[in-house]
C-alpha cells in the first residue's frame, strides 16, 4: 500500500492529551514546525480557520468604528524602556536586531512583542484636540516573544494576533470600551468557536504590564487546565503620560487621553483544537470549519453515475448555503485517494459532515450524512440541503452545550486551603475560593500548587469570607486554576 | 481660526512631484514615518486601500486553487546561503537578529527579505508524490529589506506584500502558471487601480535572484520614471535542487518539482498615489477608493432639514450600491469641521464624488455632485443613485484612459544611442530600442544614462536590428527607462 493511503494513526486523546494535540496539529495539517527554534508554520487548513476568525472579528470591530492600520515591526529599544512596568514585563522575551544592511546598528531594534510603545509615539503626534478623539485603531500582525518550550499555536516564539488600541477623552468612555471589546471576545468564543468561558478582571500580578485593569476571557481545556483566550486592558493614563498624548478639550484645557488595548491571537486555534477533538481527531464547530461537508465517492463500478450524483449533492448543498453556514463543500478527489483513506482523513480533520456517495445511493436516490461528533441521518435528495443546514446548526449548538456542561462540572468551590490543594491535585479545573487580594498569598499559592488566580468574575457582589491562604478577611471569591 | 480648520497647503504636483508626493502621503493621512529608520506606519485611510487590493487579489487566486498560509518571519542564516545567486542578491539588505530571550544566539536569524528558502525547506517535507502536486500557497506578510533612503510606500525597510509560491510536476505547468499570475497582476492594475502598464520578461541582470525567468508589470509615473508593479518568477528547478524537493511521479521515478513565486507589495499604493493625483491632492479611482462619496452639509440655518436631507442622500446611494462600486458613503461630521475645510479635505484625500447639501438643496430637491477629476452634475433625488453609479463608472474608465494616453505619448523609439540619450535626458518615459542582450552593454547604458532595461514585451517577434550600444546584431527591441 502506498504511503499516501496509509491510515494516519494517532494517540488517543483520553490516554495522553499533549501527545494527541501535537499529533493532531501535524497530521490534520493545521501547522508545522519552522526551522528556527520556537517558530511555527500555519498551513492552509489552519490558516483558513484564522481567516474565519479574522473576518468575524473585523466585522464586529468595524461596526464599533475601529479602523485597521499597520505599524512597524521594529521598535527602537529606548521606546520600550519608557514605561517601567512594561519593559520589565517584556524584557526577558525580546528578540533584538543588531545588524542592518550589513552594519552593526547604533541603536538596537526590538522586534515587537506588542505595539503599545510604537503606536503611542504616533498617537502623540496625531492627537491634539478633542476633535481627534476617540481614536480607534486595530492591526493584524505578527508578534515575537522568545519561548524556550514550543507548543504549536499555544506557545511559539512568533505568533499572529490582532491588537486594538484606542484613545478617549474620558475615563468612563475608555472603561466602557474595554468592556465592550470583552463582550466581542466572549461572543467570538461562544458563537463561532463553541467554547464557553469565564470572564472578568485579572489580579494585579497577572494583569498586563502597564495596564490599570486587565479583563480576560478564560477557557477550560479537557485536561482541567485554564487557557487565557483574550485580554482587554484599561490602560488609564499610564502610557499617555509617558508618550505625552495630550489633547485640548472643548474647555480649552490640555488633558491626557484615556486608553485601551486588547488582543486575540492564534492561540485561540490551539484552544479550539484541544477542546473539541476526540480519539479520532479534530472536531470543528461548523461555523468555523473551513470545509463544512466532505462528499466522498465510492468508486469501482458505475463511476460515472456515482461522480455525477456526488456533483449533484454538492450543488444542492451549495445552492442552499446560508450566511451562517456557508463554506466550502468539498468533493474529495478520488483519483488520488481511496474511499477508506478519505473517510479517515475527513474524520481526522474534523470536517463536520461526511456524505459517502456510491452505487447504492445512486440506486436509492437517498444519501446518508455522518456527523463528526456522532450520529447519522439518511435523507432524500429533495430534503438534503435543508437537513444539512439544520444538522450543522444542531451540531454547533450541541458542541457548545457539551463544553458548557464540562465547564460547570469542573468549577468547584474550596472552603479552605486543604480542600483547594486536593481539588487542584486530583481534579484540576477552576476552583472558586476567597482570597484576600494580597500578592504574597497569590505567590505562595502558585509556588505550592502551580495554580494562579485566573480572574474575578464581573459584577460579583462583596461577601464576607476568609482568605484561603492566610485566613485574613476577604471580600471576593476568585477563580483559580493551573494554566497553559 | 483653530488649527483643525486651517486648509492643508500642498506643493503643486506640476512644480515638484517628489515634494508633492511626500506631502500628499502625510496630509491625506495615508501613511507616516515610523520611529526606526526607514520604517513606515500605514494609517487607516492607506490601509483601507491595501485591504481592497488584498480582497480583490485573494478572490482571484483562490479561484486558481491557491490557499493562504503563514510561514515564519525568522530564517536561519544558513538557509539563505543555500542558493548562491539568491543570497548574493539579498545579502546587502538583511536585518539580522543576534539576541533572543536575553541571550546571544548561536545561530543568527535573518528577518525574511522574501520567503523562498524557508517555504521550500517545508515543501521538501510535504511533497513526496505526484498526488501532492500542484502545491499552491500564498501568504500576506511583512518583509524587511534594509533601505537607506526612505520614500513612503515606494522604498521602506519594512513593507507589506503577498508572496505566492507553487510547485508543479511539469515545467510547462509551472511556466503557464507564472504567466497566468502575471495576467492577474495586469488586471489588478488596469481594472482596480486604473493604471496601464507594459508587461514582459526581465533581462538576466534584472531578474529575481534565483529565478530562471522573471516576468513583470512595469508602470509609468508622471515624471517619466518607470515603476515595477509586480513580478512573477519561473524558478525552474533551482530551488528544488538546493532544498531537495522531489516527488515520485506516476511512473515511479523521482523527479524535482518545477516552481514559481510571485509578489505584489504596498508599493502598488505608491504608484496609485503618484500616478493619479493633481495639484489639489490625491485622486482615487472609484473601485479602490475606501470612501466613494462624501456628503458635506452646509450648516447655519435650517440645520435639521439639511441634516435630514444629507442622511436621505446617503441612504439613496447606499441602497443602490452595486458590487462594483459598493463602499463607504460618508456624511462628514459637521460638529467638528467647517464646510470649507471638509470640501478641501475631501479633495486632498481624493474622494471620487463630493455632494454639498445645504438649504438650497432642501428647497430645490436637487443635489449637485462634483467629480474629483473635474466636472459636476445636478440631479433630482429620484435619479441620484443611478447617476452616482454611472458617474463612478465613467470616472474609473476615464482615469484609466488618461493614463493610457500618457503611457502611449511617453513611449518612444530610439534608432541609435544618441537619440536614446537625448530622449532619456530630456523627455524620459519608456524608450524602445534594439539591444544585443549582452549584460555588458546593459551595464554601460545604465552607467551613462541611469536607464535600465525594464522588459522585453511578451510575444514579440524577432526582427533584425543593431544593438543601440555596441552595434552588434540584435533581434529584439527592449523597453528601457529610468526607474524608481
Amino acid at each position: 500500500m502506498a504511503k499516501q493511503f496509509e491510515k494516519k494513526e494517532i494517540t488517543k486523546k483520553s490516554k495522553d492529551i499533549s501527545q494527541w494535540y501535537n499529533e493532531i496539529v501535524l497530521k490534520a495539517e493545521l501547522a508545522d514546525y519552522g526551522p528556527a527554534r520556537g517558530t511555527m508554520v500555519i498551513r492552509p487548513y489552519g490558516y483558513a480557520i484564522w481567516e474565519k476568525i479574522q473576518s468575524t472579528f473585523n466585522q464586529e470591530i468595524k461596526k464599533m468604528g475601529v479602523e485597521n492600520a499597520y505599524f512597524p515591526l521594529f521598535i527602537p529599544e529606548k521606546f520600550l524602556q519608557k514605561e517601567k512596568e512594561h519593559v520589565e514585563g517584556f524584557a526577558p522575551q525580546l528578540a533584538v536586531v543588531t545588524i542592518g544592511g550589513g552594519k552593526k546598528l547604533e541603536e538596537k531594534l526590538v522586534v515587537r512583542p506588542t505595539s503599545e510603545t510604537i503606536m503611542y509615539s504616533l498617537f502623540s503626534k496625531w492627537i491634539s484636540s478633542w476633535r481627534d478623539l476617540p481614536l480607534k485603531i486595530n492591526q493584524w500582525c505578527n508578534i515575537v516573544r522568545w519561548e524556550l518550550r514550543t507548543m504549536l499555536f499555544m506557545r511559539t516564539t512568533e505568533f499572529l494576533w490582532q491588537e486594538g488600541h484606542t484613545a478617549h477623552a474620558a475615563q468612563k468612555e475608555a472603561w466602557d470600551f474595554a468592556l465592550k471589546i470583552l463582550e466581542k471576545y466572549q461572543s467570538l468564543y461562544r458563537d463561532l468557536l463553541a467554547l464557553p468561558f469565564y470572564s472578568g478582571k485579572k489580579s494585579d500580578k497577572e494583569k498586563f504590564a502597564g495596564a490599570d485593569t486587565t479583563y480576560a476571557v478564560e477557557l477550560l481545556m479537557p485536561d482541567g487546565k485554564a487557557l487565557q483566550g483574550a485580554t482587554s486592558h484599561e490602560l488609564g493614563q499610564n502610557f499617555a503620560k509617558v508618550f505625552d498624548i495630550q489633547f485640548q478639550g472643548e474647555d480649552g484645557q490640555n488633558q491626557y487621553v484615556w486608553q485601551t488595548s486588547w488582543g486575540l491571537s492564534t492561540r485561540s486555534i490551539g484552544a479550539l483544537i484541544m477542546a473539541h477533538g476526540d480519539d479520532q481527531g479534530l472536531i470543528l464547530p461548523p461555523r468555523v470549519a473551513p470545509i463544512k461537508v466532505a462528499i466522498i465517492p465510492i468508486l469501482g463500478k458505475e463511476d460515472e453515475a456515482v461522480l455525477s450524483l456526488a456533483e449533484k449533492v454538492k450543488e444542492l448543498i451549495e445552492d442552499k448555503k446560508s450566511g451562517q453556514f456557508g463554506g466550502r463543500v468539498e468533493v474529495w478527489e478520488i483519483s488520488q485517494k481511496t474511499f477508506g483513506w478519505s473517510v479517515n482523513d475527513a474524520e481526522l480533520k474534523g470536517i463536520p459532515l461526511v456524505i459517502p456517495v456510491g452505487p447504492q445511493e445512486v440506486k436509492e436516490k437517498k444519501v446518508t450524512f455522518k456527523r463528526r461528533d456522532g450520529g447519522e441521518k439518511t435523507v432524500s435528495l429533495e430534503s438534503l440541503a435543508g437537513e444539512v443546514e439544520k444538522t450543522l446548526m444542531e451540531m454547533q449548538n450541541e458542541l457548545l452545550k457539551k463544553r458548557e456542561a464540562f465547564l460547570e462540572e469542573n468549577t468547584r468551590e474550596a472552603k479552605d486551603y486543604s480542600e483547594f490543594k486536593e481539588i487542584i491535585k486530583n481534579k484540576r479545573g477552576f476552583v472558586k475560593a476567597f482570597w484576600c487580594e494580597d500578592p504574597q498569598c497569590e505567590e505562595k499559592i502558585k509556588e505550592e500548587t502551580k495554580a494562579t488566580t485566573r480572574l474575578l468574575p464581573l459584577k460579583v457582589k462583596e461577601e464576607k469570607g476568609k482568605c484561603l491562604y492566610c485566613g485574613k478577611e476577604a471580600v471576593h471569591r476568585w477563580l483559580f486554576a493551573q494554566a497553559y
